[in-house]
């Protein structure tokens, strides 16, 4: 029923006589026809309250010749002359009133049409009357063949004028529509992007809950580690001098939930981080956070795949066929990135035994080269191709250059292939190229060489851009799992390997002699969950056998006491019968966006921050006052940074 | 299916040759008899996995014959000689495995047995075998009518020698168990107290689902208020200098999203306090917080009263009467608390009109004498009741003094009434006084006078020790909902009024009148759920009304600028069309003690904090670098409180 309110006439301006003629602008989820309803909302009686007998999204043709009572807010008022209509709306739609001009009527007939007609936007009002049929019925909303005949009409509280329009298509602008966010969410989208965060918050709770999964709450107020430098920190009064950290994740805590024997735990929680917002970061957010003991890699990945099968489902009508288990090598090979988008094609292939020795000196050099083919962009003009080899060089990809070749025609014995490279490779080479590409007549062949990783990192960035360019990406979802990440990454900065995961993810058995002889090559058992090239999870197998992790530890260069000074506590737990576990955590915030086609994850975060992490509707963070500063035994360090803003 | 882990041996010592006999220890649960099951567990099929086919709680004699596989912790293992058992618990069950010793055997047969006979208590081991019918059943555990005959054992992880027992009732005192709390929550009485909360929320959450309410996140990083002296704060290093707050409760938010229209909000959300803590409180506690739009103050009280109700009834099979509504006022002045245990009765009665002018300076000064009868305590020794004199003028009771009077018998011109004050009072004012207690023949009473408030205070903590010390409360529960709190209370130190509730809470318009002429006796739509003596939850019903938001403040003190600076955006929101709301809050925390009859929120919480705020288990709140302090722009000052503890 919530579904109604976005498919109402909420975006209809005011040139419109009557205001809900079917076409008015379309909600947030009204432009995804395909979409399968929303569970339907509670039964109507339950609605029900001192205030309103029904709601405004829930009378019909069935109710004519009831007396209603309903409250809500006035979407608009319009006098007609013979008569007032009033559009009331609550979260459940939209119904309209009319108040009909008695001049002949009584006294109370009289003022109601006169109130009803300047009755201003948002004001909030209470309407009782009968349910009667419309002769002029609108089939583009769920109440649109009923109105409501007033006979009395109560202002219950005034609004003054909002700062942007309360319709779908607003005119607020980001800033406004933050300050006032409590009007924002007024609007259908925002509206509706809360509700489907609420189903979707609920399908996880029942999901997992009917698995065996038991929500458990871990505590907020926790400890930094010496790692935590994007720990926010509390203060304690209590205990003058210390801070408690506010928690990144769960992670140590669902750790010892399983040496707890609690065997399979999950919780919607609020995580923590302090760095630098970007468009699609919070500084807290929420995981699905998740954990179980006695359990194979396989375990978790058909458990959490059934979760998100159940998800899609549900919400949106997409049935997934089984996940596609993909390596982490094989998608950096063939699509640069560790999330790939499988929407569309357009694949790496690696080219590097094919252009050695022809005195290329670029590729010749090169550790490694890869192409990839534009399909049906041979055409394309120098101009669009000069474009091209700009583009490729800047940040937005990162690649040293760019080597091309136009696939004109493959026909035996007239292939006919242009390139850059022309010099350095004939036809033959070329057609090399185009037959490793799996490439049609019209393609054009993108060349980038240097180092492996580098490389392909650079050109999956350029593939994801030229997807989006020549719109390549099918509509729909395509999930899949990118499995054996590996164990370790090398940080040139400091000089050692770290953690990919964290550094109690386990390795592929197979893989410890390479512990010591190529640790880079060590697999991890660890995984991610992508849909339409998004990380929507990801976890590992942990680590739960002592000596295993002694290893792990000593690869990382911790030393056995920092090891301890750093996770003493859980490495303790670890002593007492550690069961096999592993898990995963989802960002919520991140899974909405998807699930709801939206563009940005504020928009299913109720009261989000901006990219200062600054909530411009309460205004935090702020000073404190010195008295609190003194109770906290803190003080502030005069020269603040550059960044302090006023507030 | 989870309680049966509670009604297993796991209290059993290890001197008892099975270690399974029925009449171990009882668990927390099961001392409960009378108590419905709680709902069943998934079902057994969802918990294999690729280390178990299998929990330690679900295999049945109808199981024998059958493959299994299970993983767990070793419970205990017992060498008999011919074979050697092990008890295999996990959070399901104990399953009891028995390894033959088979001389003749193979290798790996001697092996096993030789290997079952040492594992040590906690190791984590898997069983391989076959299901088979058990000679000697035990009849107290779910499982007890099969074991495993094992053809396989692996020692999936060691365990060191647990520093207590994991067992119903342990050896390991209070703060072992919270160094080591990860092996605490494996004991049956902590895990069932967190599957047992786990239940309670989703039936929280189906309930208020059902009936139109949506789960909204509000945020956590908050904004400190003038008044916040115990929010904890948390420094922003992208804001130097300036500090965000974690929210006392979401109130503010809640109110916006009724401004925003949401209608029917409720959230299970941690909340934060940063004050000295007693037996019942933590740092983070978590509330049911639910708000309501278009509704009266009875609306709101229906919906919770059926949560509540809904509650009791799945977890405990106790079937709520309509509750009682009780006014503060008659909660005060016959119970001289506003959360009353109606459990049993003993109420209190004013007698102030009956003991006047006799001479009686104590009572002649008073403002207020009431009287409540002690039933069969008249024949108390001179000894019992000089002990009653002095404690109720010690500090759990506060009261002045005591005035008593036996009642030995009421028989027509035979009453004979003994008292402390009989100097002043024959034997017709006495009766007087039984009379207006209701007393029966043997009862004793007891007087306080002074001030009404005061007084009545003092002799309500007297009939709630009383109560105890007399055993009079009946088994099972006792709800009501206290209503009419008055708006404003006197606070004497600070020479003002200030909001009982707080300042949004709306009054009874009838009394609109007397906040000129006696605001402290202004009624508030305000209103608090009572469990056998338990404030379980409380709320109000808000202002939405700008004139009588306005009024209220001045009766605050506050001037407008100051109700500004402290409540500005919520003052804003409300010029926007605020709605009629209201709402309330749970204690989850407390709401799970008392269904799961514990003495301490503590068991219910996964990782509590002690009395000082602290993690003993991690070790939190401790010191953090001077690196992560710089990047704050805070420093710690050097002279730290007295109450600084070592870390």
């Amino acid at each position: 029923m919530a579904l109604n309110y976005g498919t109402g006439p909420v975006g209809m301006g005011l040139a419109m006589a009557e205001g809900d003629a079917p076409g008015g602008a379309a909600s947030a989820l009204a432009s995804a026809p395909s979409r399968a309803p929303p569970p339907a909302a509670a039964p109507a009686a339950d609605q029900a309250t001192g205030f309103r007998t029904h709601t405004c999204g829930e009378l019909r043709i069935s109710d004519v010749g009831v007396d209603v009572v309903l409250a809500g807010w006035v979407q608009q008022a319009r006098d007609m002359n013979h008569f007032a209509f009033v559009d009331l709306r609550d979260r459940y739609g939209i119904t309209q009133c009319v108040c009909l001009n008695e001049k002949d009527g009584d006294a109370a007939a009289v003022a109601r049409y006169e109130l009803a007609k300047k009755l201003g936007r948002e004001f909030v009002i209470q309407v009782k009357g009968k349910v009667v049929e419309r002769s002029n019925k609108n089939k583009a909303r769920a109440t649109g063949e009923i109105e409501i005949l007033a006979h009395e009409l109560v202002v219950l509280n005034e609004s003054l004028t909002p700062p942007f329009l309360i319709q779908d298509e607003t005119d607020g602008g980001e800033l406004k529509r933050m300050e006032y966010r409590y009007l924002d969410i007024r609007r259908a989208p925002i509206a509706n992007a809360l509700l489907l965060r609420n189903r979707i918050a609920r399908l996880v709770r029942e999901h997992l809950s009917g698995r065996g999964f038991v929500e458990i709450e871990t505590p907020v107020l926790i400890k930094s580690t010496p790692e935590g430098a994007r720990d926010f920190v509390v203060p304690s009064r209590m205990n003058g001098g210390q801070f408690y950290a506010l928690p990144q994740s769960p992670q140590t805590f669902k750790q010892l939930l399983m040496v707890a024997g609690m065997d399979r735990y999950f919780q919607i929680v609020k995580c923590f981080r302090d760095e630098e917002l970007r468009a699609d970061r919070q500084p807290e957010f929420t995981q699905i956070d998740c954990e179980m003991s006695f359990v194979k890699q396989d375990d978790v990945l058909a458990t959490f795949e059934g979760m998100a099968r159940a998800l899609f489902l549900a919400e949106l009508g997409v049935a997934f066929p089984p996940f596609e288990r993909m390596t982490w090598q094989r998608a950096m090979d063939e699509y640069g990135i560790d999330k790939p988008d499988l929407r569309f094609d357009m694949r790496l292939h690696e080219i590097t035994h094919l252009v050695k020795g022809r005195e290329f000196k670029l590729f010749d050099e090169a550790e490694y080269v890869c192409a990839l083919a534009l399909p049906g962009c041979a055409g394309w003009a120098t101009k669009r191709v000069k474009d091209l080899e700009k583009m490729v060089t800047g940040e937005a990809v990162g690649a040293s250059g760019l080597v091309w070749a136009k696939v004109k025609s493959l026909k035996p014995g007239a292939v006919d292939i242009d390139s850059s490279a022309k010099k350095f490779y004939d036809a033959d080479a070329l057609k090399g190229w185009a037959d490793a590409c799996g490439c049609a007549e019209g393609d054009l062949i993108c060349c980038f060489w240097g180092p492996r990783l580098r490389t392909q990192t650079a050109a999956g960035k350029f593939r994801h851009l030229l997807g989006t360019e020549l719109g390549l990406r099918s509509s729909g979802f395509s999930a899949l799992w990118v499995v054996d990440f590996p164990l370790l990454e090398y940080d040139e900065e400091q000089n050692r390997y770290i953690a990919m995961h964290h550094p109690f993810t386990s390795c592929k058995p197979e893989d410890l002699p390479l512990m010591e002889s190529d640790p880079g090559k060590v697999r991890a058992n660890a995984y991610d969950m992508v849909i339409n090239g998004v990380e929507v999870g990801g976890g590992s197998i942990r680590i739960h056998d002592k000596a295993m992790q002694s290893k792990v530890f000593a690869l990382l260069g911790f030393t056995p006491e920092e090891a301890k000074a750093q996770f003493g506590f859980l490495l303790g737990a670890f002593e007492y019968g550690a069961p096999p576990h592993g898990g995963l955590a989802f960002g919520l915030d991140r899974l909405c966006t998807l699930i709801g086609g939206g563009s940005s994850i504020r928009d299913y975060i109720a009261f989000p921050k901006n990219n200062q992490g600054r909530d411009v509707m309460i205004n935090a963070p702020s000073e404190i006052s010195q008295a609190q500063l003194d109770e906290l035994s803190i003080s502030v360090k005069p020269t603040k940074p550059a960044g302090a803003a006023a507030s």
